[in-house]
């Protein structure tokens, strides 16, 4: 057993941490609100003014989503547990699903929904280009579900979901909207998505650590009575977050400082006004991805399928002093202290991946970034 | 859709939250040293200054767990999740589980162990009383698993898992410590626990989110191949936690702030010393005993079976002010700024649960909490 003094007397981490500007895929640099609201006095998960906040930041969500889904929570996990949570109440053994891939997300959403036992249908594009929406609809007659990414963090592709909710049928459609929730349009309610799970920690600007999620009343009539997860079980959730006939009942410990992180940040996003949001978005990734082009490199992700909040670009082949892809991002990281993404799976080490989401999203962080480039870059 | 101006506008929950004494069974007051860690600058988790402070929480987890293990690790979701993660990498369809049943956490443990598929052989003893070692250790000729809860948190009861450990064959022992970890010896390695959960928010004094785990090498040889939870498959998170041969993978976004915050609690915890920690423990636990004792309350769990960390007590059957249990902690919570628990199940107004726990465990809030009662059940 190590030794608790030496643990405890050594020079550690708790040294002051490096500030970053964070540009990756995620998280992003929070909002001040959020980091404030961490701060705030501790409150038990059953204390009223706790409920009330919890309520607040459920009505808050509702308004990001575009929703009037009474189940619209925070799940008490990362995004992935919003994906687990999606699959493991809808999807039981057996159950036809139908899952789009053009990327590392669309690959998780079936290795997830193999692990509850679905039959999965996959429907490729490659890595780069968005899915086709008439190859998702005709890939089974009768799907119990079927599991889109909206935004592919893994390439920068904005998938097509309105034309997928307008033509699903009785199909339970379940979206991934981790990183274009509060960047870019999400319509729940006017697209017809049936499932919809994001995260806390990239255009919603909060820390990374919660899930926010909504069902429509529909599809929690068709959801799987008894899941495999107990924590991540609806219907048990849905009988704390909401006053039942029997009042609120218990599950398990709210993660109570990072939902008022996360009410918070919503606070910030929706004083600010969420189109307003959105064009603010549009604004910064226009300014860097022509910033970029004037730097000579090359999108990654085709026109029409790119998005504001995360873009994608070629890694240049002659990068200065003799750096690969690894060692300039981590040059730009110790040097200049910014966070930049590189690829996975098939493109890593060939692309980019820029962030610019939520409280980050401003001109002059682009700006920083765009002039650290030209200098870095310098040959 | 609910108008966004509206909700950004009118009065909220943004405004200041009230300061709560949080003496009821979790979570505690976090440390100050946690609080003031979750403010600190955002880092991606993928940062090498992340990374560091990681391995260093990991650290200090094995430190407090009382392990070599190397797979001791914060679980990204709450002290359920840990359970969850517990039963779903080591139970699957068939395996006979031995389950120690004197309280809500065991009767969570048989329903988690249930969807999983385990053949669950539960062990009762009365919700109040300790669980008799002999009876779980009889149960079945060759269990799996023998699943335990180190400190019931709903009855205020310590079962005694040393014994278990001693004579629980090629079993692998699974134990909750949700509420003992931090404030009485828990010792996985000296007494040979195979699994080991607990919480971030009782006694190790950081906010709700995080569940510490800890898993040996020989039950991580004997764990489930391909686990159902995608999220909490402990062989995928050990890739991401330690650097092996392909260096770190990506697995999930990991809740920084959160694990900024335990580690900042766990430093604290070892700069005053495991021991210390607990010693404080049995002081404010004694103080606080000796003094419900003396207001005329009597203690609901046995002598031996009690904990310093979380004391239960009848609730006096002749309330001041025609008060009932409910409205009688409602009004300890509004006009005192203090909370204790009620009872749940079969103990739901029957008994108050009373933590002590973390950075809470002070005399001077047990003398808080003391004096506050003689006042208030005045009658």
């Amino acid at each position: 057993m190590v030794s608790q003094r030496s643990l405890a007397n050594r020079p550690s981490s708790s040294d002051p941490l490096p500030e970053r500007l964070l540009m990756g895929p995620g998280p992003s640099n929070p909002y001040p609100e959020a980091m404030a609201a961490m701060g705030r006095p501790m409150l038990g998960h059953l204390d009223p003014a706790f409920l009330a906040l919890l309520d607040e930041t459920m009505e808050r969500l509702r308004a990001v989503f575009a929703t009037a889904n009474p189940l619209t929570l925070p799940i008490s996990g990362t995004g992935s547990a919003g994906m687990e949570a999606s699959f493991v109440n809808f999807v039981q053994p057996g159950d036809p699903v139908v899952v789009g891939v053009n990327g590392l997300f669309g690959e998780r959403m079936c290795e997830v929904a193999r692990r509850v036992g679905g039959d999965v249908i996959r429907v490729d594009a490659s890595w780069g280009q968005p899915l086709d929406p008439e190859a998702l609809l005709g890939a089974h007659a009768s799907p119990k579900v079927i599991a889109v990414v909206h935004a592919e963090t893994s390439t920068g592709v904005r998938n097509d979901v309105a034309t997928l909710a307008a033509h699903k049928g009785e199909a339970i459609l379940l979206v991934d909207t981790v990183t274009s929730l509060g960047g870019i349009e999400v319509g729940v309610d006017d697209w017809g998505i049936d499932v919809c799970y994001s995260c806390s920690q990239k255009c919603l600007g909060a820390p990374p650590g919660l899930a926010p999620m909504t069902v429509s009343p529909a599809a929690m009539r068709r959801r799987v009575p008894v899941p495999s997860s107990w924590y991540l079980d609806l219907n048990l959730l849905s009988r704390y977050v909401a006053e039942g006939s029997g009042g609120r009942v218990y599950h398990h410990t709210a993660p109570v400082a990072m939902i008022g992180a996360l009410h918070a940040a919503l606070g910030a996003v929706l004083a600010e006004g969420l189109r307003e949001v959105w064009r603010r978005h549009a604004e910064c990734g226009k300014l860097l991805q022509d910033g970029l082009e004037e730097l000579g490199l090359s999108m990654f992700a085709p026109e029409g399928a790119r998005m504001p909040q995360l873009t994608t670009v070629v890694v240049p082949d002659n990068l200065p002093d003799g750096h690969d892809d690894r060692s300039f991002r981590a040059m730009l990281l110790d040097v200049y202290g910014i966070e930049i993404g590189g690829g996975v799976g098939p493109t890593a080490g060939r692309i980019w991946r820029i962030g610019c989401m939520g409280h980050t999203a401003r001109p002059r962080n682009v700006l920083a970034l765009l002039g650290t480039l030209r200098e870095a870059l310098k040959r």
